[in-house]
């Protein structure tokens, strides 16, 4: 089912008229872990393999490349089969995880598992704030014809490639980008990570498991992302607009 | 830990400034739920019984007030307790739906636990189309100062009651609708739902569940949302801004 054009009616503030729109698409993925269903992600049908490769790793059930056997995406684009080699100690975490879906009780890093994969960031590289800037920008364009309008995009610098990568979830966008550069090889260490949706602690901690160095975005960080992200020496940018920009946190990556 | 004024570097252009900003807050909410610990959200710390409360209509294990026998939230907000009579066959089908995280397969209805709770929604009542220009307008405005830049936020009308709720997540704000509803003895078949944030699917099943006849928003739906709406012949509203919006299927509930 698509519809590239659907018939509506438009109040236009004086009238009411019939018009031909399109629509973002969503659809329902499910995703098979060594022949087990696992889970099923809403998301924009895009990428697939990118998104589920993603999410495996940000969950922290693969790390490497190496771990994947197979993985194949159903005709319809409904299933996506992955056979990789999971770690035992990971697995039982994850179940764990699962069935409180999530655990808090005041630890600042709620999910035992993340805790695991987060490491303090190390200042390794600087960045031009023009830079950032004009990555914002560029975000929607990157793309190009594919931008749609009340869609998430993110985008991943490293210096050498920007990725960018859209879907109607800012996690699900997020781990598209991590799971092409899982497949491609790519360094994510200290890079930059851009969303056009607000900072949240998942969206940061999602960050922080691919030892991202800078997250930026159009909009805000939340307080507690903002206070893992100090834990973690993570720069925070936010109100990525226009010429202008708001530096949370440590200024040390920004060269001024 | 707050920070009502949180010191930070902005970029205005031109040159940095040191300047102070508020900031969203995020806290972990972990519901236990007849002394086992359940969910944890991620949510704004406001109106956090409701959020529980409504959290579990909409996951579909309570209906009525009368099920609850006690409800009681932490000195640090970050824990509710509730203790309530929960139907046996809806606490497996929970249970496989946690393992599962939904299971897609074909079907409209992804979540087996769903497709139990929705009904066709018989057009019973009619609404003027400049009253919904008007109360999405006064989304924003209806609970006061209290309104933040970076939060969804969701209204319900029932042509006496206009409830309007925040949160970082818009499933939560509509969440904190329900339980204020179910608290409040209001009646929320064909009522119409506010949300600042895109219509997809998920929003979409969360207000078929209590019934409501439209749903209204800033944004526009997914698609899966509009073919769900028009199997359930639930009223999509999109695009609301300024005097203008998009009706997105049937007309009959809306009084031109």
């Amino acid at each position: 089912m698509t519809w590239e054009h659907k018939k509506i009616i438009h109040f236009n503030g004086k009238y009411f008229e019939e018009l031909e729109v399109g629509l973002i698409k969503e659809k329902p993925l499910t995703l098979y872990l060594n022949e087990k269903e696992f889970i099923t992600l809403l998301c924009y049908p895009e990428d697939l393999e990118e998104l589920a490769l993603g999410f495996l790793k940000s969950e922290g059930l693969i790390e490497s490349k190496n771990q994947i056997r197979k993985i194949s995406l159903s005709d319809d684009c409904s299933n996506v089969h992955i056979e990789a080699d999971i770690t035992i100690l990971e697995e039982r975490l994850y179940e764990k995880r699962i069935v409180t879906t999530g655990c808090g009780k005041g630890s600042i890093f709620y999910f035992a598992l993340d805790s695991l994969k987060c490491r303090f960031s190390e200042v390794k590289r600087k960045w031009d704030y023009r830079e950032i800037i004009t990555l914002m920008r560029n975000i929607n364009t990157e793309r190009g014809t594919k931008n749609i309008r009340g869609l998430h995009v993110c985008g991943l610098y490293d210096s050498k490639n920007f990725v960018v990568r859209e879907d109607i979830g800012r996690h699900n966008a997020l781990d598209k980008i991590i799971g092409y550069c899982l497949l491609n090889d790519i360094d994510t260490e200290d890079s930059v990570v851009f969303t056009t949706g607000r900072i949240s602690s998942e969206i940061l901690l999602k960050s922080a498991k691919i030892n991202a160095g800078v997250i930026v975005s159009r909009s805000t960080p939340t307080d507690l992302a903002l206070e893992i992200a100090e834990k973690l020496n993570i720069t925070i940018i936010g109100y990525v607009r226009g010429n202008q920009m708001t530096i949370y946190n440590t200024i040390d990556r920004i060269l001024t």
